[in-house]
């Protein structure tokens, strides 16, 4: 057996599969020989990340893919975007995602992104949101990416049945509302209410918004989840794993499922991401772990851009930078998106996702190219999120028998 | 409709499927002309038997082929070992698989299967455990095939939730400990260590081991499960069924969802079997059963010895002993494996298994081969052990509407 045949690369290219234009997808358009020989040696089919004309979010989808259930851990996507920008969760807290925005005197959003304001200005901000307690609850924010952030409600007795501040549209602020009856959810929503209008209190007297045509005068919250442990991928499935990712969300997730969160320059989650950086880090990553997720953003960026061109030549820059360094390790690699995005669409949609893996131990097929419509006719047929894992650990043989 | 097509076969060829050595298959390295013309008047796929990526056992494997969920009604091998020796196992016995071994006085393993002793020896050996009682428990020893055998407990208050005395390897006996805190978990591991040393006093003593080497002289258990009764199958699917098979699991399964067991003469269970014998049993089980289940081993002992042409060579006298038998009775007739065991990994594996069907009803593929490739081919696509058994029902015409 070649070196590193026990270990594994799976790589997720968000939201990776298309539909036609012109006759092609941008998968089939771009010249991708790394990853048709990948095909060529290996077996091919199409994944539904969570279920046929199930159209996955970016957690849910990478939950199944780690062979969590979304029904069993997933409660809402603040969890994961607390945890991805790097607070520790305890058992029972309450996340949410938050924009810094603007706001006028009678409560009207102006703007939902305060003017994009930077991420050093934002870490600037974030100093305001120090030690602070209502009703008993423990609040921490933390600021991540431009005017992105995360925060988290820490006591006994709270619920993430609660509706958003974030109307979502330039509209007036929304009053949180308990989504269900019990004591938990009213004194949620009023600790977030209270906390939003202390936002304002604070960042509407902050002096670093002095001046500016939108100042960043208030924090929206949406997305709700409340943290509960999970058993990690170590436990899971017996092995050692890391997480090679930009954006926070997919940190989130990985750090949600035991993985080790590694530090790569360059990795932005977005298009200008440096993929040589990722893949070198991939590859030393093999030497202390066992399986390495790597999570490329950009091709779902072009495709909520609708640019189809751009799309495709990311996709090629994926198998020249990125694909040739891994090959090289003799690993098991497995190539999939989380979901599809047609670029027609500009969001994410139900069709399934091609799905390659390459090994050792894969019993290949005849296909030899790696697209949505050669991996329609590939050996594996269609298979789903929630097996991606299993099939991964077997192919790395560290899987075990169940029954004897 | 011909004579035998509201009747079924199901020929589970254990450990069947396979991967390339140069280039090919057992399976498809092997002439195979009657699997081939069933496949080309019926319908292929490939068959996880229990979930993608998921490496079956023998024994989960048979209960999600016939239908019977693993995760309500497996616990552990030891009752279906039970079952199949002969053991008629009550509610709430818990069952261990065991190897007559040889320890020294230092209670060290010097041989796991006391120089493998004959069939005849150890019945003579069994004797020494007659009309035993333990902490108000009933010990039942039967031994099966050469240094195997099987016992059950049987008394209230009993938990299968306690650890092997086997220690899987050359070292000292283990103490049986509880694996969870209840009074049931430490009652029946305080019996099994006492039944276990008992075991050595009677068998030490045995004159039968004067003066041999590796002296049987103790009981070593392992696989622990607790008996619970399935509904039968003449209940679940209303058919009326039998199973020739060899070895003592098999059958064990099979009397679990109460199929008949057949006797039948030659059928060991090992490379050296009968398969005309078998065959022939099959044919006249048509007569008084629905359904009959024909379990072939050997195909899967090849494979465990990394024997690809033996496995090869095997797979052909299936073909050309077993089938036109099969075939001349007109019956409905489903071949696959329980699990792919690879001759080069010589265990089980995860991949999944090639599957035919063939009869009146069957709405069969262009598919002309019967092998791992083609089968990804068919028109079945990628199914389920869980499936087999409705499949077997509707083919046989017996199904109901669910629903109206």
């Amino acid at each position: 057996m070649a070196e590193n045949s026990g270990k594994g690369i799976l790589i997720v290219c968000d939201g990776l599969g298309d539909l036609r234009e012109k006759g092609k997808t941008p998968l089939q358009a771009a010249k991708t020989p790394n990853m048709d020989r990948l095909a060529e040696h290996g077996a091919c089919g199409l994944m539904h990340t969570i279920g046929r004309g199930i159209i996955p979010g970016s957690d849910t989808a990478h939950l199944q893919l780690f062979g969590y259930s979304t029904e069993k851990y997933y409660t809402g996507r603040g969890t994961f975007e607390a945890l991805g920008v790097g607070i520790e969760l305890e058992e029972g807290d309450v996340a949410f995602r938050c924009n810094f925005a603007t706001v006028d005197e009678k409560m009207k959003i102006l703007d939902r992104r305060a003017g994009r304001i930077s991420t050093s200005f934002a870490k600037k901000l974030e100093q305001d949101f120090q030690n602070i307690e209502i009703d008993g609850a423990k609040v921490i924010f933390k600021a991540s990416v431009e005017h992105r952030g995360a925060l988290v409600l820490r006591g006994k007795g709270l619920s993430h049945k609660v509706g958003d501040t974030d109307p979502h549209s330039l509209t007036r602020l929304l009053v949180s509302k308990p989504l269900e009856g019990t004591p938990e959810a009213k004194k949620t929503a009023k600790i977030l209410n209270e906390f939003t209008k202390l936002s304002h209190e604070k960042l509407n007297s902050n002096p670093l918004n002095e001046g500016r045509e939108l100042p960043a005068n208030i924090l929206l919250s949406r997305g709700p989840g409340i943290f509960s442990k999970a058993p990690p991928m170590e436990e899971k499935f017996g092995i050692r794993s890391a997480c090679v990712a930009g954006g926070a969300l997919y940190k989130g997730v990985a750090k949600f499922v035991g993985m080790d969160i590694l530090k790569v320059k360059g990795a932005t989650g977005a298009k200008d991401t440096d993929l040589n950086s990722k893949a070198d880090a991939v590859v030393s990553a093999l030497n202390e772990y066992d399986f390495v997720f790597l999570h490329i953003k950009a091709t779902d960026s072009f495709s909520h851009d609708g640019d189809f061109g751009g799309k495709k030549k990311f996709i090629e820059k994926i198998d020249s930078e990125v694909l040739p360094k891994l090959m090289e390790t003799g690993a098991n690699i497995m190539i999939t998106g989380d979901h599809t995005t047609p670029c027609r669409i500009g969001d994410h949609s139900s069709h399934p996702t091609p799905f390659l893996m390459n090994g050792e131990l894969v019993r290949h097929d005849d296909i030899k190219k790696f697209d949505e419509f050669s991996c329609a006719n590939g050996s594996l047929g269609h298979l789903f999120g929630k097996d991606v894992m299993n099939m991964m650990v077997s192919l790395m043989g560290k899987a075990h028998i169940y029954g004897a």
